[in-house]
């Protein structure tokens, strides 16, 4: 199944446009599951099956495993979500960004040992480095556009022959680097400006959008931006205002509440913004 | 030790700016070492004993031993040579780019728990990426510029308020972000002319230069741009040519004899370089 139609078919089945991120830093795992067998699997899972009927996606953070050498922890998270939540797609946050054979192995990473539905990916090495994903036609390819960070305008708002860095990437992979179809972009919801700018340089490309919760950007503000016409195509990200939004054993139910109010907002602001649009 | 000290006092002990790269595709090792317990470590071993004598640094490529599953032999590799050739300072390849706690899982993975000496990074996200490495503040931090790949045009090209962006990434690179006094380039042996111009605008800090030997850069073009007042300043990358220069039970030593004669090729191009200095 392509990663585009997973996705629009489990956004509108739960009508939510919510993504967690599954970032599990260890200091911050509840106590009381520190002895266990595997404490990060028991987060994970524990959040992931509390949090799976508000989600339109997860989206594991590789750097959280990697750092705890818990890679194994990670297949087991993904394989958990493909056999529990087989509807829910999971876009592995890696931002890789390599050429040649290096770049197949990060999409062997990526899409054969996790089995991921999408990946992220850095553009700074041009096209070469996102051809290598493409060759697996049905997967998505979340590219690095306008990030949430502030940062981000040292290059990704550069101007280049009248346009900025970061409408070029929009523009080339909505056109000519999307052969595949399954192209998404990645835009920060603290600059709902630049949101809306990609979705009019992109209009049907599916927006991961991080940066509400701990980053504090405002929801109403980016969805208003980047709905697309068929008032969709956002992914929205929370992760640590979620997953951690209790330190103890009521950690779980409170990712849920965190989760189910965090969905409520975007949908209050989808609805908001499509009777503006109307 | 500093990462620049230690690159320094390696490069002249042996008279190299040789760095060899350990991508260790399996597909390509010997079949002889295929029945062994763990042939990626075999390989990776008996390449490293073979060829120390003549590099200034090695360079594991992450995505290698990501694709595989094999963290623990990327941990082993590193750990044997810091064991067994505690000189050659160790770049791990692995051209992160993240921000915030994320960014510190990366620098944590690089230097914690792989134990690198440097870390090749992607500026795309801005400064925000580069600050949590630089809080080791004895490690090297390489950030990608103008990489050898065709498609490092499509971005690392454009100009921008009269400087392409792969200047002005060096310029950034020299001058405010250097403040550890750590901090490389990438560029790549394919583009002479902008090695000269990296050269010109970061007189003094280490390149990394890919792209010789499989990738076709020309040795003596690349060596001639590079190389800094103290005519050193290089690391000169090559993998693929090295360590699969046979496919079997003569790969060791083929290995050695391909370094060997790139060390040579590099030292013939540095004197031909100073003479046309002088």
């Amino acid at each position: 199944m392509l990663f585009t139609e997973k996705l629009t078919a489990r956004t509108r089945a739960v009508d939510s446009m919510l993504c967690v991120g599954l970032d599990p830093d260890f200091k911050r795992i509840p106590e009381h599951l520190k002895n266990d067998e595997d404490p990060v699997w028991s987060f994970c899972r524990a959040i992931v099956d509390a949090v799976a009927p508000f989600v339109c996606a997860f989206k594991p953070q590789i750097a959280y495993f990697a750092a705890m050498g818990a890679e194994k922890t990670l297949e087991r998270v993904i394989a958990y979500i493909r056999e529990k939540h087989p509807d829910i797609p999971v876009i592995l946050d890696a931002k890789r960004g390599d050429i040649g054979s290096t770049a197949r192995m990060y999409a062997r990473e990526a899409f054969k040992r996790y089995q991921a539905d999408a990946v992220t990916v850095s553009p700074y090495m041009g096209y070469d480095t996102i051809v290598p994903y493409l060759e697996y036609p049905d997967k998505g390819v979340i590219i690095l556009c306008r990030t949430s960070n502030p940062g981000g305008a040292d290059i990704e708002e550069l101007v280049c022959d009248g346009e900025t860095i970061y409408e070029r990437i929009a523009r080339l992979a909505a056109g000519p680097w999307n052969t595949t179809g399954q192209i998404g972009l990645v835009v920060g919801a603290t600059q709902p400006a630049e949101i809306a700018r990609v979705r009019k340089i992109a209009p049907s490309l599916p927006l991961l959008v991080p940066g509400i919760g701990a980053q504090g950007g405002d929801v109403n503000a980016a969805v208003a931006a980047g709905l697309d016409a068929a008032g969709a195509g956002m992914i929205i990200n929370s992760s640590r205002a979620v997953i951690f939004a209790a330190p103890d054993e009521t950690f779980a139910e409170a990712a849920a509440a965190a989760a189910r109010a965090t969905r409520d907002a975007i949908r209050a602001a989808r609805v908001r913004a499509l009777a503006g649009q109307d």
